[in-house]
């Protein structure tokens, strides 16, 4: 009993040891820093789509650093006590997050399936596509900001 | 003569108009969020191969967002007069950057390559190659700041 106790504390603590050794504000400053870039990235995909000048190559650039970073596993950043801290800034991110498990879950499947879509869509080059996937794509970054962001 | 003038700057002034509507200050935040993004990224990889649990598929994601910011046109938020100026903090930009094109472009054609290869080398899966690659990629990035970017 007890070296199965201690079997199963060693496989949790190597399945966790990389992001073990993130400190916290670490671990806030690179989840800030992949939202940020995401920011410039819609913003210039909106850009493309309302300028009336779409650039393709640029749309399916920003589209492609959305989707990989959607789909990098920054859920691992939300490392427990991380609901206070201060990373670049002091972080937004509500408690709930670590509590609403479900919601918290749904929301960000949305996201990643969303953000994979737009890589898709780009690919295709039609502005009028993009511009609707785009409205797609920000619904499910409002849908969690709503929830689990707090506001200035 | 004077029409042909005019169509040029026309021309010139589409052309830059996605990046004209982004501010100097979030030029600088943006592109301090992509290295910050892609710092996280290359610690989860040393620590994979460093830290004798290798996990191929969280390798493969942290590749591939280093890939997608790598590609994603970055050098357009180097915009005229950004070398001084404050993102998320103040920016580390030497003005050199924007003077020594030629370097500049050397070191981010270097930096690319590398990302490029890092992704297809996390794909493969294998530990060692991983580490061995990481090696070249860090060297790039290294090779990069400490000409272009001030010490603290």
């Amino acid at each position: 009993m007890k070296s199965k106790l201690l079997l199963s504390l060693l496989a949790a603590t190597l399945a966790s040891s990389a992001m073990a050794q993130v400190k916290p504000e670490d671990a806030i400053k690179f989840r800030q820093s992949g939202y940020g870039f995401m920011a410039w990235n819609m913003g210039r995909i909106k850009m493309n789509v309302e300028g009336g000048n779409f650039n393709k190559e640029e749309v399916i650039k920003a589209a492609n650093a959305i989707q990989a970073i959607a789909n990098s596993g920054m859920g691992a950043l939300y490392l427990p006590g991380t609901d206070k801290g201060k990373g670049w800034e002091e972080t937004r991110a509500k408690s709930n997050i670590w509590t609403d498990k479900e919601k918290m879950g749904k929301v960000a499947t949305d996201f990643v399936r969303e953000a994979n879509e737009m890589a898709k869509v780009a690919a295709g080059g039609d502005a009028a596509a993009v511009g609707n996937q785009l409205g797609k794509l920000s619904g499910t970054c409002k849908g969690c900001h709503d929830d689990f962001k707090a506001k200035r």
